[in-house]
């Protein structure tokens, strides 16, 4: 092994100027939204390469405003997490150790407090692995999607147990059991993000007229592609056509961090036939958004946020929860399209040959 | 159920002119690669709001140029899917179906070659539920990413076996066991887009000066944090700290469709303590990555393309692949970063105060 | 840390004389099953605590024989696997051995025959993560379910490999890729075990009368509870109410190792409406069972494979295949009287509270 | 579709008089234990097929009667569960439900009581999924596993719940959401069953002569088979080489409902090399035991549980504690010896052709 010297001392070398990769964006719509979020009329902004992805949404959206109610986005719950690791000597003491975290419940509290004014404790949970203790922290964090709040938090609490409860140490700051940017369980189950459903009742000439389909199809689409399909894929808590496009486009339109599309894609599709009548809804459990912090500074995206109505006077934290319906709502648009597209044979292909040329056409995913 | 007229007879209504989303863009580096798919020096340039991944990456790359070999990148494989859903009146004769489509192999692979010049049928594998036949195609789609070549391939052979096998009908041109832009095994195990590991042997020195950490702590945190953090959370398949951060950038800057970094970031870190020195290593098994195709025709884009390297005269495919091993080595270059980074108690969050400041900062994830 | 000296010298130290468990045993049935493994009329055997089981699954039996080709049973297919570990350097001697490892496949074929005149090397297949290099070997075994076989083959394998190809040594016997009593995603994919769908459709005046149902309420809750629920719980390619506990009994009646239930139970349940009579399947992909081998030498156990008609004068594996068909023929029995039980609210409480004063009742899971 | 008339007129049709399947059973040990559940020296009941179980647990069991604190149980937590599933027209409505459902939580909690006085509902879980809402009751239930406790419960509570709350009805007494007999993320994420870690601190000595190996191949084997290749496999919240046969057989000979192996078996080996010393940890988040209820008045049973002191005067739920830390003890016996022997290229056929002959050798998992 030799190794090399290498010029500049700099502890980061950066060789290029600033710059900016623009990606491509319109704005679709406008969806029509209702719920305990969001309601009315809005135009979502979708920057993406796979432009066949703006007809997919506005397809969606257009269904979207021939029904009363529109879509209907309920969220029902929201937290920001970040999970620490502490190690001890053996499971009883990592044991004893989760009883005086727990303990010190209130005191935890406290301390978070003085971190934000916008950061609270929720919740602690832990799990024990031999000797690893793994403790989970969850936070309220306003309006922001609260990475570096949470993380700032969990840092100023881990140092606090270290330095009072006896025969543990540091461990990791975050052991992945947060859960942040990686597909897993923990998130759906004990929630990280904003927890959003969103549905829609279509009648069945509008299904039969817009979507060139039925009821029928589609919920029988959903049981063999989404629901069996990713399970024999070895999918987990997951099952949709493709929440990580819309994801994606709209995250970096909004100045999110779009890498939280791995955890916000898991998301169950759900639809019914209801006497010819089509149901579907989209459940999205992890949806990682936020209106103030990293990235929102920006012009393009401060615009963003503004046309959205997302800057706007309100309660702290409802900002973000409308963003988080709006994003709900542009999923169910592009997954209804290209459900409704693969109940028919060729559709997508002949679809996609056509918009290729006029830029645009749901892709098969 | 009231239903409402919306005016307008476009089947697509986009409500914006056509804009842009800028993103902030950096080149970092050069990092020191070598292997079977890429050599030299490199500069590699991040698309992101999260601006301190640049000075994390930028750290991992002037470590790599301390080391003679650098980074080496080795590609095992590579291949795009589709699959495609069949459905029979039951199992016996979706059994039936399956080895009529096994025995046209020949016939299929001819076929394959008629929807694209660079398409190739590597392999069909499928898997029975029921009355239900999952049948997924494998192609190798020379310089592209596959999406649209593996899909106008699969509709071709799917309308050709529908024409011919008896018994059997259309499911679904995708039915989720490909799969795309989802965390699932399947893509693992049987291969999909470009499985690549990148690996570095950093000496004990170059350990303790450029990472302040120990090979034996990275070892041992890949463990507690990685493997068995990432378990505890139910994770599929994976186990690292941020490959979806480096991804994510690395794909909007060289105009890959970065939803794919749902399935890209499913991967293995692994390191070990090599009397002292550090073993480091990043597997990737689901590179979705092209250098012709959606995206690429941007002029930002191609100017990335080409500073990469990656536009270059050379046998098909293997400018795709040298765009592959580029990626992987960037996503070792900020694991390595972030990994060394959490060992210590504080710098994480220490780092992060200080470049908050001058625009860069390793978050935890 | 005090060690203590521990009496006595031999190397394992059993306490107490040869005795049994008696496990309470009923034949139920007889079912009736066709298909391409097993045709007739047959009773079957479950060993089991959890009594209640008896009634169920003869309810299912019961059914089977209203309909005149009772239960299909189609094996699809079998193969069983060993994975073992090899280290390499890095990456690079990794890929390169597994490479060394295919081009001696011819070899190997050879040389597994050696060790069992009944195991042949069906494939190799490979994976890689750093300097780790699993080669998971398939292998046929006749009439036995096989560990036994394919250890040794592996193990004899493992030592040509490597003492023949550089620079690689010994990880491990297995690897866990096997994958042997863990339910993962591996085994359903790649195949292990005997693969078995058996179906019936039950014309819609039984599906009322014996099940008190409907197929659509039927079809509904295998929707609603195996596939969403098992979702939301984070299951690993698994759908169904109770797959467990007839593979318990039935593996316990018949000498298997029954430990393998793990993956065993690793099953999709999927049923429909078909214009009012119900489809119903259970998907068994993974299988471990044998007519010869360990345990099935036990007078109880004997007698069971005897009446069972798997111990009859046939090809080789076919008494195998015979016994997996019965073994998916009576999982169909009970899934099928469970689910039709949920359906109804309270059914299984009160079936519950008047069979335990009988000796038995459906629980719930 | 011919359907056929069925002699007989009984609802379920056993065919043949009670019988018994008789397991192979020996008591291996006494292992040592200590800790928060259980202490001294126990011998342990295996009744399997597999009989070279017996003398890899007796392996292990003699090395923890050479280390003065021996096997160390700590038992975290404990709860059984049972989910059931509500229906409503839509999220919003389902979310109305859940909250009326945590406001009565005082009168659930009042209610469950009246239905067991064992039982006591300890909280109350949820999820949504368009409009359909998941409940997860979980219970302590005294010195029963819990099954019928917590299903009685959960019935009473459904009906309670849907007679109040409006605009819901019946989905299902069960929604794999609990989850029985599955492997899936939510048990250990939750809790469900007893969760138990041992573990054991070996000297070096011993480590090389009972063991013939080291604490640094025994926790390098545990990363790159338990760790990777168990995440390799696609497996979910699990890394172990067999817990499953050592639960198979300690759950058989004491009455249990085996079963519940299949979540049981999810668990975590945790090892390292403490300068020379070896730690060694099993960690087993979902045990599902009890001593009293289904199965234990066999006369085998009875006097199993007897011999291992589980039917003792303690206060509630104690006895079913003790049995819990044996049954993770025995596990780690087991675990330990297949671990060491699994480090060595050859032991294990060596063994394994040894003991053949004199019943009894250590199995590849």
């Amino acid at each position: 092994m030799t190794t090399r010297t290498v010029p500049g001392d700099t502890a980061v070398a950066i060789a290029a100027p600033d710059s900016t990769t623009p990606i491509p964006t319109r704005w679709v719509g406008p969806l029509r939204i209702s719920g305990n979020a969001a309601t009315g009329e809005v135009h979502v902004p979708l920057a993406t390469y796979e432009t066949p992805l703006w007809p997919s949404v506005a397809r969606g959206a257009r269904i979207s405003r021939m029904v009363d109610s529109g879509i209907q986005a309920t969220l029902v719950d929201e937290r920001m997490t970040r999970s620490v690791l502490i190690e001890a000597t053996d499971a009883q003491s990592a044991h004893s150790a989760a009883r005086a975290i727990h303990d010190r419940l209130d005191e935890l509290r406290t301390l978070t407090r003085t971190t934000s004014r916008f950061a609270e404790l929720l919740a602690v949970r832990h799990e024990i692995v031999g000797p690893l203790l793994y403790v989970r922290f969850e936070f309220s964090t306003g309006d922001a999607s609260g990475h570096n709040m949470a993380t700032l938090a969990a840092d100023t609490l881990l140092s606090h147990l270290l330095a009072r409860i006896p025969d543990i140490r540091y461990g990791s700051i975050s052991a992945n059991y947060c859960t942040d940017k990686k597909a897993t369980a923990v998130n759906g189950i004990l929630g990280r993000g904003k927890n959003v459903t969103t549905e829609i009742l279509i009648p069945r000439q509008i299904v039969a007229d817009q979507l060139r389909t039925t009821a029928a199809k589609v919920a029988h689409l959903n049981v063999t592609k989404n629901l069996v399909g990713t399970l024999l894929a070895g999918g987990i808590r997951s099952a949709n056509a493709h929440y990580a496009n819309m994801l994606l486009a709209f995250y970096l339109a909004t100045g999110q961090d779009a890498a939280n599309i791995v955890e916000g894609s898991q998301g169950v599709t759900y639809a019914a036939d209801r006497d010819g009548d089509l149901y579907f809804s989209c459940t999205l459990p992890n949806l990682i958004v936020g209106t103030i912090g990293n990235g929102k500074s920006l012009a393009t995206v401060e615009d963003a946020l503004d046309r959205l109505g997302c800057h706007s006077e309100r309660p702290v934290g409802d900002n973000a929860r409308r963003l988080a319906a709006l994003t709900a709502a542009t999923v169910l648009c592009g997954e209804l399209s290209l459900m409704a597209a693969q109940t028919n044979p060729g559709e997508l292909m002949r679809t996609h040959t056509r918009l290729e040329r006029t830029n645009g056409a749901p892709h098969a995913h």
